[in-house]
């Protein structure tokens, strides 16, 4: 079998995996004081070009979301996100959990636009009892979305713009950043990102590492005592160190954008096989996740030599399957996948 | 000038303001331990006709809610409400306070159908992610609902099955309740709706009283230390008897009904004012709030003579207006109303 | 029977009683955007001499104190208080369910000294890991405190000198601030509280009013939203002007101060005669709560003709027992109590 | 230099990182779907002689104490600990964050008795206004200690006992929990514990594993939706089989036993030495965390060739340093110990 069920099946990444052993024997101080993290930091505000960044690391997705959120909002302070947002759907109500709630905003491919936020601005503020509702204080997106897609530089700029303009924060959610930046066609880069926007994170675990998230504050100083936030999540490694070796490889010769890169042509190529056999695809997404639409019997027929999701159940005879590809996608994987493909 | 801005603008129905006055000498216990609350609360099971209704006096309706949704759900569980429901648009977070999210669908008028929550629990369940997502554990609906529409006892009742086929708790908010009872042509009742919920609130501060709203726990107990919740919520009121005393008399002689009955008069005897004068209804509403649409001249003019709220801004052309009436609207006020629209 | 069970098992001081009455048949916005509201919040400015302090109406102690806390602090960060504090005993985890932490300090008799302040803050900033605790960041204290003693300009200017040097806010509960006010002996005055505090409340419920606090922001503005913060805590009244109109009265001919000398007054006598008839004081208080130690015995015989609590149980031969007075206490009551302590 | 500043400042015990390495070619499932997940969980049932325990991997301490302390509590109840109690001290208010207090009783040296509990339990049961107060829902302990000590099968069966009566959960933090079941002189095993208690969690971050902990139900089920739970704190690892892998390998072989028995032998061995040299201890701890008493100019001395932690300052001449001993632990270290305190 083989398996394009999602970028977190595989272990890690090689190059990662040898550092961490390499390094075993040595001896750090925890929580992330140790010098593995403070290079990992500087090499992260080299890529961004950005010098004076702060910059943290969290372990996973769903934490940061939450840690991050409570970190920009005042309290009872809301977030603005499309309704097919992670953090609205997927993570279990951790936002609220620390009193805050997602002011979703429908959406019609899990993109937001600048246009979208001036107009729930404008009728928020024109209500004369808005001051009986949640406060609208941070504007959220994904890079890439839930379903692939990205944000141009105009797109993320207009957003920014909005965001400046309504004083919001505006937060962008990088667990598969690294795909985002190398997806076919796109302009955006890590130092436009990093200069339009308050914070953002750059994601390990689903781009080749253990676990772990870099946080990045580039417009906005972290609130004080963002430290005791992050342990106040649970949040906080003991063995910081790992994480602090696992992005100073990722950010050593450009290994985060090579294994970004790699999952990205390969799933072009996926795309390209998904076309020559006919398989609509559910939405034309250039990075690392591809969603195409079978019937049971397609999906009964892949699932014999290939794991995948079915993402979503459209009607009777349509099914919205996820494939997605990561550092260790192989050329023999594809070939099983066009096999199937041929068969089915 | 005539006030038909809210029901919550005059001060107290005299019949009660009297027994304020009459009973202010007395020394009673605090925090409810006094005769008048079982007093009210007795009256309240017999209005009902559920002899072991276990009731508590809160002082507010968001506070209400508030913590009646925070008793009735397990930690992080969510509520199912219209994305119009008071509780999702005008507490301020109150529900997100306490770490639960507000689940909220889609909805033309403020109604929620028994469809539409079978329709929400099929599909979460038919996720196979759905153990990531904020776990459904009630329904909330309000009655009459935020635009003043009714359940009939057939809705409510197939609310309720569907709440026990997925294992929910019904909750209704009775902010107004009063109105839903005496609206016109309802079949819902008081006995039938305790009946048909797992716990709903009887609203004292919108029908007559000076604040006070009466909690009715019916096919469910309250879950252990409910005394202590409601303290935790700050809605534990010193002088607990006059709670009591409110709703003794609100439920002596049917008062409530009375208070009820006069507001619904006066508000289809409005309503017909309103199609006399050819002013459109922006929803055929049975209760006490009455909802027209309005030129912004038509507006301009009336609110000469006339104070009511501006709902919403539908166009440039048109704005939903509300028009609400109470146990103190009077037939001089309605001929003012009447005079402003001949003018107009 | 006669009462010294509480401040708050009479109904309302007549005055107030009696303009509630005079203003039944007005209509007025609600939420407190009505001129008694207005008026009030001058009068009350007049009286701590500080024309810009920001005043808000809130309904009851617990509550106010969980919104100020709330509000006055970032999220996660803990206040300091003693263990005996009624924030950290008596509101039910109300702080917590918003995520503070009581940072609690013992004390032997409820009041907080400056000097624990200090060291408190010396050891937190000395402990080389205090970025992994809560980070205090205000000062509770009560006044007068939760066994009647109060605090002298001297010790609430020492305490608010910590408060600058530490970047703490000072926060005073003043559930019964007019008996603090007019204690026996005290050299503190409203004007002098208003300037030496961050925060503080004026209780209405327990010095004459049926309900209502009103919040004062003296040397710090309310954080941005405080309106919608007190519609999140559930502390907003709908109709708001009940509580501008008590308030109003309060602060009309300086009613505040005389409910306040005329309960110190009968204190004062309800003492003497505890010292006559050879009851030993519990504590030595100069406010309307006198604690006295009697023998269970004394405890039965008082107790047929007299209501009041039994504080604490020291041991089987010692009860701590409270006696409390208001606007309300007689010369009848007091007679009352010296036949019974004749007799006992 | 050589570290004894704690049991995290070394990397992965070598068999766990071989582990990883020969299987990090392998595809499976995320959040813990995997055969590695099922076969740890497996051995650790056996291991406690527990057949049907509920057994789920979290990432880290707090963490796992803020979850666990949230799944067992119903919401607003509070937790019993001692005032040096890790959740009441150092875990940033991650305990409060989910709305819970810690009713910390005071302790002299880490340990909570049943004594203590009982009598807590009685005082708040007598109190009149104890459905004011946060009700207790549970009794935390760690074992080992804070400082080192242990509970004997006595002692936590007493505790037990008390939890039954009181209707408390009796939760138990085994952050270090090997060197508590490897103390010298204890009793304790884990079957015991795992019937003497309703939940527990078995540490992997300082015995040795990368991170991860392993909570096990006991005697109660998990309530309902635990698995959201997780999730919802974000303690929920993407690549779950992490987890899995690590704890897999510390339970084959009882590598977890020999983990821990090591770090004891080197912690007795260092105890032996201090008090060889003189050294006062701060208390006579049988696990691997060691407290002594140095003057200033011995800890500078000794730190000259050793890294350690200053717990506390007790005075000016007294400093309580902590040596803690783990997998990594040599003999080598020890003789620099000695070599440095021969020449101290």
């Amino acid at each position: 079998m083989v398996s394009f069920e999602s970028d977190y099946n595989n272990g890690v990444q090689p190059e990662i995996l040898h550092r961490l052993f390499d390094t075993n024997d040595e001896q750090t101080s925890g929580y992330g004081n140790d010098p593995y993290c403070d290079q990992a930091k500087e090499k992260i505000r080299h890529a961004c070009q950005m010098g004076n960044a702060d910059i943290y690391f969290l372990i996973g997705g769903t934490q940061t979301n939450a840690t991050m959120i409570d970190a920009l909002l005042a309290p009872g302070e809301g977030v603005i996100a499309t309704d097919m947002a992670h953090i609205n759907v997927h993570e279990a109500g951790a936002v609220e959990a620390f009193g805050h709630k997602v002011l979703a905003l429908p959406s019609a491919d899990t993109k937001l636009t600048a246009q979208q936020v001036a107009d729930y601005m404008e009728l928020f503020l024109a209500d004369p009892s808005h001051e009986h509702e949640v406060q609208p204080g941070m504007i959220y997106i994904t890079l890439p979305t839930e379903m692939g897609l990205i944000y141009s530089q105009e797109e993320l700029g207009a957003l920014y713009d909005m965001a400046r303009r309504y004083h919001l924060a505006l937060y962008v959610d990088g667990a598969r950043l690294g795909y985002g930046l190398a997806a076919e066609g796109t302009d955006m880069t890590l130092p436009f990102l990093a200069h339009h926007c308050d914070a953002f994170y750059i994601g390990g675990t689903k781009v080749g590492a253990m676990f772990g998230e870099a946080v990045v504050f580039s417009q906005q100083r972290p609130p004080r005592g963002f430290f005791t936030t992050i342990k106040r999540h649970g949040a906080l490694l003991a063995k910081g160190r790992m994480l602090g070796l696992q992005f100073d490889t990722l950010f050593t010769d450009d290994l985060y954008g090579r294994i970004s890169r790699h999952a990205i042509d390969m799933a072009m190529r996926m795309k390209a096989l998904f076309r020559k056999y006919g398989i609509k695809l559910a939405i034309d997404s250039p990075t690392n996740q591809q969603f195409v639409i079978l019937t049971p019997e397609q999906q009964q027929r892949l699932s014999k030599s290939i794991v995948f999701e079915v993402w979503e159940q459209k009607d009777d005879r349509q099914l919205v399957c996820r494939f997605v590809t990561s550092w260790a996608t192989s050329d023999e994987d594809l070939t099983v996948l066009e096999k199937a493909l041929a068969n089915g």
